[in-house]
């Protein structure tokens, strides 16, 4: 093994605990070129860095993402922090030589993703990789599922029916987090969730989507400010602010390839916790994906004699599945944080290639171009809107 | 037991199996006041109306349906022709003094639809009733549903997500029937399926759809041209015609309590065959009906405690749901012709009580100005457009 | 069309209107060579069985049943009485010439069940058959996964796991009803619903069960005697009598092929209303039926590429499976009653053909002695007891 | 926190992947009162035991496993190794003063698991404590289905049908592993995967099985002899030898309530992969858990309104959920072995509070009780056998 892949974290919340499991768990049960070495987290919080650094693993703790970056002695910069603050750091991570890995959505704006786009075909001339954290692609049954539509599987695709669907802002008296605020957050459930339908369709398709009507919707308006930020929700105060952002997304799409989408993101789903759901028609078959049973994918075979079609659910565990060899005996369940395990494993292993890791800056910047049109469109009563321009 | 209804069917494709049915059973599992009598149906080729006359059990076979409505002894019109002659039959029966059930959608144009409802207006001050076809009302699970919304289950709606998928399209070989003809069908999948999510979607939210954004798909544009009708796809010939209804229709739509529905209706959902799926999602819980799976519905309580939350699903075999206690005991299940009995069950029920059954035309035309609604945004670029005006 | 076969039904409980529905409902969907006709039903509670008559459609209504098997207008008795009465109703009708069509399990001891089968040889030789009515195999999903097996699907059976679960008896304050007495209904689970179990997972696999080992379980050992017969659980009232059958029978078989069984019947299965499902296992392939989803069959191919393997679950409503051409398109659904109405056309066919329609009487004492060695081994300690003996 | 707890685990097969992962993870998610150390990695091969010692993340490799016990900076031998050395390994290390987490099942007999208890017992008086491997009990679906029953939930228990079905075997030609080996394996099916539903459901029943009727099976008794074990299953070589254990093993069983169990283990489950499957039913209720569905948990309420009745799916990955607070939001899946990790979190902290850990060596010896009682009364065909002898 050449010499170790030293990472700096930047950012201590949900995201920081999934990225530091992945680093920590992927060169255990994969063979990797470089090994990762989890060298420093960075968070503004002095004391609950320290803590996390030692709960978490990491051999620093640092609060001045500028100077960790500067240092030649960090590789890999992994960006865990809220969606305004991206464009930034990783841009001045990639000026500096590190490779960078960042959370979706890339950025806030179009703009913010296009300039860290440029900023990764520049820094990729050197040598030097971008990667956004699109996780979803990485669990087996998703990764599957766009193996099998390259393959043919389900032919002329012509419907995409993809929904992420969650409910934890069902109750009107829910807080207000950060994930409210649009100058944090950027975007609601569009940005947030509906970034991941998108990528996804986007993935298993192979095709993008070329056009949008969509329309936003925020069904209350005034929540509880937040006293302290614990977990996903928060905790509630007295006092009221304004949410800023789309409760949920709703849009319809034309595919590259002929078909029509279909995307609901919401987190008013009721009873649905985090069932992003991806079905896939086509003219020789069909491919259902649900994350909250992520470990199997349903396969209906159109070219099937008559009497025995029908969904074939596929546990997605056999060794012979993407990413399943390193795991255990067929049958036996990966969960949420394997796609951050896989994720680093590809990420790792493209480094050590020398080769640009997928999905690059250039998709998440896609991915943005449409979320914009969803907004635009919203703006403008559903009109249809090109998400190239 | 007061005088039997004599029943005159008028119409003897696919639809009239299932209608025959139900004249003939409901009165075997139902205390009806009234019975009825399958008097006549009413067919252009006589020959096969003769043979089918017998087949189905009715007493005479006639091939003109003006004479039938005109006739004394007739007090119910079934129609069950395709929508386009809807209109003209329907309102010559009202106007007959005939108590008239109409196959949905209720007509092939808003104009239509409102003529018809004037006339049963008109009718039912007489005491002359008209209903509309909506079955999948009478399916004891959607009934169960709307019971349960009407007493406060869901609390206030957020969601109405409404699909209706089918796939007999998907083979762009599968023949132009009468059904892809859009001066017999009327419309495609949007009238055909679309307005039986309409109806389902606004019967057991007891709300109406008032906008609507959509769009409409024709996937494949030409098809060979049927030799002869046999069942619902026919047979295929060497020559083709053009396919002139939609493949597939999506929109979006604002409810009038302020929620927000999406909805689907398609041909080309491979794998899917006759899946209408409606889920509503509220601040209090959520419901989740599957025509695929009809005999459950799922329940899921936001008020349970945390750790109990979940979907619950229940078959609804019981005696205390609706219908069921004149069926068998709880687990025995119901099939798609129940619908249609239970359906005579509350039109002669309705008639014989003298009341005014639901749905009336007045609910099928609203349901026929929301395709109306979903055609004109279609045309205009998905803007959103009420279903009001 | 020949002469009509003019039908006696002997008994007008749960099963007489199941039975009254297939014989109305069998000739309007299946070209049957000879017509049913409803010509008298028979019960003892003369002012209940003249209602029953009017209600479900039955010419006459006759007390006796000697009188009506001796009448030269009858063709076919249909025996929907308890079981105790078979033996002695079954023999006389076939010993008069009549076809018989006797409900499950054929007989409440093994000798009475061998004295039928006798009687209905020396009747087949003159043409007169008889059938006993395990309805179950024909509904299209369990007919299906028969022909599957028998073309070679699984393979080498290895296991069998039939379980048929209910939970009507969970309440302890359930009443006593006929079928809690032993004189009366032969056996518990064991009998009514047991047999159902065996009668399918030997069908479906073509083998038969050469020994068992079992046990019996009566949990609840005194109930509320019943006031008045209602419904399949009836209504309870102060003094208790003892429950004389089985709540619950579990054994484990051989089957005649190698392979090992295990049954579960019972009515303490909380939760599950009508659930009789079967799994085969083999070693080409595996199928799970599931009663409480009838409409549907679920196929494993264990020849299939290992990253396609999965539980495919088929909706046996397409025209190419067993009955379905004489119904509804793909998707449209059929229930319980259904199997009774196959189970018409089926014997209808047969008898027109003068051929012996299977389930012959031979089949059902086949049952019996199944039954029958559960008794004995559950007597035994569960020692391992021969159905051949 | 207080001094480290320092770790050797004696043997590197699969298991051993799962439990250094544990080690690895549980303190960074779990606050412990003392954190475990990877200290040494004990394997005969010492090339392979150096690379896993490496890969997997241990501080030294050894290769003999007294020589390691006997070391004073060990605090907990971990035994991973097949059950034929389990007593040996764990009776020395608990002499030595070692607290021990041993691998079920306890041992391949009786006298040794009493051996092994009995040791236990007497190093707990000195504050020295044992604990068996059944992790399935810290999948968070089962210990919350262990809550429920205790809180009351089912009622009295009348039911327990546990199923663990695999299909590893259905193959015929699939190679003579060690785990087909009597002598290392000490059993086959009911050993390796019937120990793990005997020991769920009395855990979550909280019930004992007193005693048992079963059956052994071995359906392919010749199978290619394994050049070099790889994996679960191997690979194949030309020579062929005999399997001494059971493919398969059926039981029935009273539980110490009164109710009955029936148990299946299997390897020729066609399809299923890791089926362990448990369903509770009582007067109040139904549980049912299945570990490929491991994320969900079913529930049944007899006691809710008749028309709402029906099996509730929670999704276990509430923070109000058993150890779920320490990880995702909810509706982000664990996998399999997150039970292993929760295994290390509860091991540790009985330990660190000076406490008993369950599942005791006592409680294994009760499994190992209940594993040989089935085996005699196989035996001794199929009578009933108590477990307690």
């Amino acid at each position: 093994m050449s010499a170790p892949l030293r990472v700096a974290m930047i950012g201590n919340g949900f995201m920081g605990a999934a990225h530091s499991q992945a680093w920590r768990v992927a060169p255990r049960f994969f063979d990797l070129d470089r090994e990762p070495e989890m060298a420093v987290i960075v968070g503004r919080d002095e004391q609950k860095n320290a803590h996390l650094a030692e709960h978490w693993g990491w051999q620093e703790a640092a609060s001045d993402w500028r100077e960790v970056i500067a240092r030649d002695d960090i590789d890999i910069v992994d960006i865990v922090t809220p969606g305004h603050t991206h464009a930034e750091i990783a841009i001045a991570a990639l000026d500096a030589g590190r490779h960078v890995l960042c959370e979706k959505p890339l950025a806030n704006s179009v703009d913010e993703a296009e300039a860290m786009s440029r900023a990764a075909d520049r820094a990729g001339k050197a040598g030097t990789f971008a990667m956004v954290g699109f996780t979803y692609r990485r669990v087996p049954a998703a990764a599957f599922a766009r193996q099998l539509v390259r393959e043919g599987f389900v032919g002329k695709v012509r419907h995409v029916r993809a929904d992420y669907l969650q409910d934890w802002l069902v109750d009107a008296e829910s807080p207000l987090t950060w994930r409210l605020d649009k100058s944090k957050a950027g975007s609601g459930a569009l940005g947030d969730i509906g970034a991941h339908a998108i990528d996804l369709a986007q993935f298993i398709t192979g095709e993008n989507l070329t056009r949008v009507s969509g329309t936003l919707e925020t069904f209350v308006t005034e929540r509880p400010i937040v006293g302290e930020r614990q977990g996903l929700s928060g905790t509630a105060s007295d006092e009221r602010g304004q949410v800023t952002v789309d409760d949920c997304a709703l849009f319809m799409a034309s595919l590259s390839g002929g078909g029509l989408g279909t995307f609901t993101a919401t987190r008013f789903a009721t009873g649905r916790k985090n069932a992003l759901r991806v079905e896939i028609s086509g003219d020789k078959g069909a491919i259902a994906f649900d994350l909250e049973d992520m470990n199997s994918l349903s396969l209906y075979d159109a070219t099937a004699p008559a009497d025995r079609q029908g969904f074939t659910k596929v546990l997605v565990t056999d060794p012979s599945h993407p990413y399943m060899a390193a795991w255990w005996p067929a049958g036996h369940m990966l969960g949420y944080e394997h796609g951050f395990t896989h994720q680093v494993r590809d990420f790792v292993t493209a480094i050590a290639a020398g080769e640009q890791p997928t999905p690059s800056f250039a998709d998440g910047w896609q991915v943005q171009r449409v979320l914009d049109a969803v907004e635009r469109s919203a703006g403008a009563g559903s009109a249809w809107t090109d998400t190239t321009s």
